[in-house]
């Protein structure tokens, strides 16, 4: 449930994205609204604390409160760029594991890292919480966790689903190692090597891996950077080729951040319902939302078991400790096979670290200071990057995840920006990576997880001017 | 580095294997060996005490210590069968997922299991020195434990394979979520669907599981129950045949207990050198032998990388936290990416736990307690089986590992067996899960992993009842 003040900020936030509220415009005041809203001050305050956090709003001495001047608002959004035409076969594998096995060094400015800060993370509450669960572990629940996992762990993440409007019972879910083996085991139940898989364009490179893994084809559908995947494209493509599957992120996507809009979801999973197509949905950072409610899933709306939706710890509780899950519908039991007869199950510890947070640790006070911390940031790093980046670069604003998507002036190149970059001791992740073809080549996604503002000014001032004396080069 | 007293305790279980010393006998008194040896008293007491807990000799109140009357002695070894010939499709799954799933209950009793019992490992001691390793976690190392996997735990992994005279350094070692992970790695990375792979004959299900997952063809390599794979054997086979690897256990092998000779063990890696076809090469049970010295592996013999060596501490210190490895020689770099792209990592607590036991724990002394327990229980249910399952019944007696292979009368089918066996709480192996084709129809696997000599007597009496009445049904 959302709570009183986070709904006035929410509405007020839509009064400032609609253009009622403008940048500089004073706020009503605490005893006004109070007045017109019936709430109480407090609220009032909490809500006006929550946009100044989100610097949607700034305090000024003695003046109240005014919509803050973003200069991320002069920022245009990345354009929709139309995917590759045909089948693809896919071969990333390299180039994306040069770029990510370059930047994790300690020295590197982690713009172009996967993962957020494990500075983020109770990692410290975690680890007691293990040790007593361990400790009271009856030995024989050693062999009662093998796959597909603990029992009350499932039941948790079943719970969790219900506040999102999602059937899922406990009997479809699978725990995995980390959602990466979640998707990969969900793909693999559903398909056969030289198969048909429709993929987001840009899509996440670690889906494009392990479609080259598995030995698959891909055809992209177009992406909108902040509406997501266009179920209109989806239908054209269903009707010209036999898709064996779809790998789709409805929130969050990454790299762009996008969102789906309820309706759009709820029309794709009508969409693959009606061909009979699986849909593996990736919903990693479906809880690090900004806005009042957690986005719902596309499996919220299916009915006869086509989505597998994966889901995980790794992002937003634990990460490291690889708890991860699938609930795979009417390939559940597939899916349960595939996982034991290729990892046999999760780690036990794992599972009783994140079960124990889970009814102990006070999980979804954590996430809100999560998601108001990455928000923070996001707002920061958008600023930086608008000052500092060349002009012309568009940048998405995601209502949630750790990630931003930035267009550069197209005779940029990313993969060089990347190399001059890292030789700067920064790294970022070129557009490359994210499709079959690499032709997202002035694109970059920039993880805005990693809170040093000591070091991120910096490092957009030095990407600006590598950036720039690239422009110039041509 | 074998102790004094484990050394004479071996010498003198050479001369009772050989008959030197025979059933009844009285031992040399501790004075006459001393005399004789030049060893001390405490010595040649620890020799006997260890002797006496392996079922070897037993006291006699003031008389001394006797050779002890083993009635396994009796029982002759399982033959050895000839291998179905030709290449053959695998489809095991839904039989071992039948058998396994039926076996989990707490009132079963886990004779059919393919672990040991929980109560055999320090859990307790892994849980305190998981929580102190984590609380002392940085927590950039969360991301420095990514795959290939924790460097000071690969580390202590290579140390290992000093003891056996085995060259592995750190780099060619990547941790995996156990041994099964790390074994489907690595015939993953060497084949393609439609190969041949040679197996035993009996096999590990796992291994058949594994071939079957992955589209491949056996051919099945004759195995003697005690002695292994035959190397001669292999070498018509691969004379004939495309084979594109081996899957192999020359140590304590699943299901028989076998022990390849070393000579057998060097033949066997020119063998495969000479015709560039990669081993698997599965050592789970290594660290569990009787004997005075650890097995070496196949790999010790390896000098061009052909050998993929996975272990894994899940059967011998900490079960159910999932960490394996493989050792993969020449073909790791494939290996390290395979594992990037399909699980990511192995979790943090779990090789954080392993490595501080590596470190602080005593894993050696936990090592000895184990193998004396396995080797006093082996010799318990040596005696049971051969007392109470029918006339003409043949059992191996492995030295190490913890699993039995009863060759039973050729009338008795042991899946027919199993269910009956059920249906009393009584779960086995039958030796239908071991080969492609179902062939090893009147053997089963016996686990005495489980020490509860309260149960272990009635369920065999139970066992030898059920397959009485199977036998005289025919």
């Amino acid at each position: 449930m959302a709570r009183k003040y986070e709904e006035l900020a929410q509405e007020l936030e839509a009064l400032i994205s609609a253009g009622t509220l403008r940048p500089g415009e004073r706020l009503p005041s605490v005893r006004e609204t109070v007045a017109s809203r019936g709430v109480s001050p407090s609220t009032v305050f909490e809500a006006y604390y929550l946009l100044e956090r989100r610097g949607a709003v700034e305090a000024r001495p003695r003046s109240g409160y005014f919509v803050a001047q973003r200069v991320a608002d002069a920022a245009a959004e990345p354009r929709l760029m139309e995917p590759a035409s045909g089948l693809r076969d896919v071969a990333v594998n390299d180039m994306v594991l040069e770029v990510l096995g370059s930047v994790r060094h300690r020295d590197v400015v982690p713009l172009g890292s996967a993962f957020p800060s494990p500075d983020l993370f109770p990692l410290d509450r975690l680890a007691r919480g293990m040790s007593a669960a361990m400790r009271r572990l009856d030995p024989r629940e050693v062999l009662e966790n093998l796959s597909p996992g603990s029992e009350e762990l499932r039941r948790q993440i079943a719970l969790r689903y219900v506040a999102t409007g999602t059937l899922a019972s406990a009997e479809e879910i699978i725990v995995t190692s980390g959602a990466m083996e979640a998707l990969n085991l969900c793909l693999q139940a559903v398909t056969q090597p030289g198969d048909l898989v429709a993929v987001e364009a840009p899509a996440f490179y670690g889906c494009l891996q392990a479609l080259e893994r598995l030995q698959l084809k891909a055809v992209e559908v177009a992406t909108h950077p902040r509406l997501g995947v266009q179920v209109d494209a989806l239908r054209a493509v269903l009707e010209r080729h036999p898709v064996k599957a779809c790998w789709f992120m409805p929130n969050f996507q990454n790299p762009t951040g996008a969102l789906m809009p309820p309706d759009q979801k709820k029309a794709l999973v009508e969409l693959v319902t009606r061909h009979r197509v699986p849909l593996v949905e990736d919903d990693v950072y479906g809880e690090l939302y900004f806005g009042v409610r957690r986005p719902v899933p596309a499996k919220s709306f299916d009915r006869e078991g086509w989505v597998m939706h994966c889901g995980s710890f790794s992002k937003n509780l634990a990460p490291g400790y690889r708890i991860g899950w699938a609930s795979a519908g009417r390939f559940a039991p597939l899916v349960e096979r595939l996982k034991l007869t290729s990892t046999l199950s999760v780690a036990v510890p794992s599972q009783a670290a994140v079960l124990h947070f889970l009814q102990h640790g006070a999980f979804d006070k954590h996430l809100r200071q999560l998601r108001s911390t990455l928000a923070r940031q996001q707002e920061q790093c958008v600023r930086l990057a608008t000052r500092h980046l060349p002009a012309g670069t568009r940048v998405t604003r995601p209502e949630g995840g750790y990630f931003l998507w930035a267009e550069l002036p197209p005779d940029i190149d990313a993969l060089q920006l990347h190399r001059l970059a890292l030789s700067q001791n920064i790294s970022l992740a070129p557009g490359q990576l994210f499709s079959t073809d690499g032709r997202f080549r002035h694109h970059v996604r920039l993880n805005y997880g990693h809170p040093r503002p000591d070091q991120l000014e910096p490092a957009l001032r030095t990407l600006g001017r590598l950036a720039a004396r690239l422009a110039t080069a041509r």
